[in-house]
């Protein structure tokens, strides 16, 4: 009676110990080459690719398991953010730390958009994304951003721009280092009030 | 004699004439569906897939000529556009064109997003990219347009938002009539020096 009780609990803690085994070395992977196989992965991993097959079914499976992660844990860290006071100084913040998030997965990116439908990234970004968009009501409501293009709209925006930032860097046409101040000076911009001054794009800025 | 200089013509007739109709077949499915597979491509164009596979070794392979194809009819279009007096008018212009282009292919663009690199993309969209390119460069060198920016940040901003009111439109978050109002809102705001007052949406609208 022992074996029959240990054993599956042996077993799950295996399965455990190997998809997160999967998971690391998948996200390192990918984080350095887009295009890193299953079979490089399980390598990886020190796991068989049958035993990686046995958990995610598919390269697009385990890219989207991938990406849930490194997203949740994007997430945790932005929780810990101060959002407060002016709304354009809080987007600014938000940028900073979520381009840092960004680079940190790296070509994780790429794999997540050649794997995995618009509206599964839609799906995922969802809790992330519900946090830029609470802040842009508030930054509407108190004048701002501009009330004539929607909140969802001016949300993707931000979505649009920062993945823009990192397909530049990937061809050579943005430098590491402008990233963040580039994204913040043009979502600020697209977000101002037709009829109001841009802010520059340094009075937010950390650097 | 005859035979062998007749049937070689007659035979690249034939195969230009296939190509057209699978060019065409390929447009109108992809346009639909972005998801069109070869089969209903081959059958929408009358022939066989061996024909098919015989001028187009891959789908990636057919999509890149299709849209190759679309973005020379859609610049073509574009060549007749006015785009002199007030750069910012001459933005919204091109907005407004392009803008009805990419509506033309619909999602064509999604089939390419997936099919093609951002490498291979760049390159199809050189010469649109440089009418642009050399728009922009007017508006910063009159001083309409934003200088603390590169010039292909900017460029590359309407690019990205313009597509990115492709996808708000398939997922239902954008309304089709109001997209070239909002993508010229945006773009117009993002362009804007700091320092400087957004201007009103529709200044230069023609709708």
């Amino acid at each position: 009676m022992a074996r029959s009780t240990t054993q599956p609990t042996a077993r799950r803690a295996d399965a455990r110990r190997n998809i997160e085994a999967i998971l690391d070395a998948a996200a390192i992977s990918l984080s350095r080459d887009a295009e890193a196989s299953i079979a490089e992965i399980a390598q990886a991993a020190g796991v068989g690719r049958v035993t990686l097959y046995g958990h995610f079914s598919s390269r697009a499976e385990l890219i989207d398991a991938v990406v849930a992660r490194a997203i949740q844990e994007g997430d945790a860290a932005l929780d810990a953010l101060d959002l407060s006071g002016d709304a354009r100084g809080a987007l600014v913040r938000l940028i900073e730390r979520s381009w840092l998030a960004l680079v940190q997965i790296g070509s994780l990116v790429t794999a997540a958009e050649s794997a995995l439908s618009p509206e599964r990234m839609h799906e995922l970004h969802e809790r992330p994304a519900s946090r830029v968009e609470r802040l842009v009501q508030r930054g509407q409501a108190e004048g701002v951003f501009r009330t004539d293009l929607p909140t969802s709209w001016l949300v993707g925006t931000l979505h649009r721009v920062m993945h823009g930032a990192a397909a530049e860097i990937e061809s050579g046409r943005l430098a590491h280092d402008d990233a963040a101040s580039v994204i913040a000076a043009t979502v600020l911009a697209a977000y101002t009030p037709p009829g109001v001054a841009v802010p520059p794009a340094d009075t937010w800025a950390r650097s």
